[in-house]
């Protein structure tokens, strides 16, 4: 390392959690926390999604019902104005991440450059 | 984004360029690029390495000819003093770029805590 870098990603961070997207997104978790229908869709949704991928990575199959009933879960959680509402803030801060990863990427990609 | 996180983005970025795995790799990359065997080995390894993931993207067939082809150009490749301080030279610089998100998703998983 030699040059502190870690201050500087500290200081990303902190920026970071100031930024509208940040608060957005903690606003919209807010909401669907205190939201009991909205809290429960979200938790269906989320847990089978973690079982389905988890079968999928270990190879096990899914069937059509399982698939039918995961489709219908998901349907119903992104109808929920709050859960939507929620998705839409993850996905503007994950594209402020990807942003810093972008960033971060182009010197190195520029070191094979003319390979 | 309101705050402005592109100064802090930049300034990581112009620190990350300035620590031993960055130049590290730098210096790893321009020993390959000037040993001719080198290159060519690591560029044989490289266009492979792309045509198989390609043809696994497309679920195109690979047979064991190719990937048998495949695994002796990479032992090759890895055998070579230079690529192999360049392949360790990137997983250092990579560690560096996770730990980076490793702090900035630490606040976002936060945010879902209790849920
Ligand atoms: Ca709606
Ligand atoms: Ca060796």
């Amino acid at each position: 390392m030699s040059v502190n870098i870690y201050d500087d990603i500290n200081r990303l961070e902190g920026t970071l959690r100031q930024t509208t997207e940040f608060t957005a997104l903690q606003h919209a978790v807010d909401a669907v926390k205190s939201d009991e229908e909205a809290l429960a869709l979200f938790k269906s949704f989320r847990d089978l999604q973690m079982k389905l991928q988890d079968k999928q990575m270990k190879g096990e199959e899914i069937s059509g019902e399982e698939l039918e009933y995961f489709q219908k879960t998901a349907q119903l959680a992104q109808g929920n104005e709050k859960i939507e509402k929620m998705l839409h803030a993850e996905m503007a801060l994950s594209g402020l991440i990807e942003e810093v990863n972008r960033v971060l990427m182009k010197p190195v990609q520029a070191i094979y450059e003319g390979i």
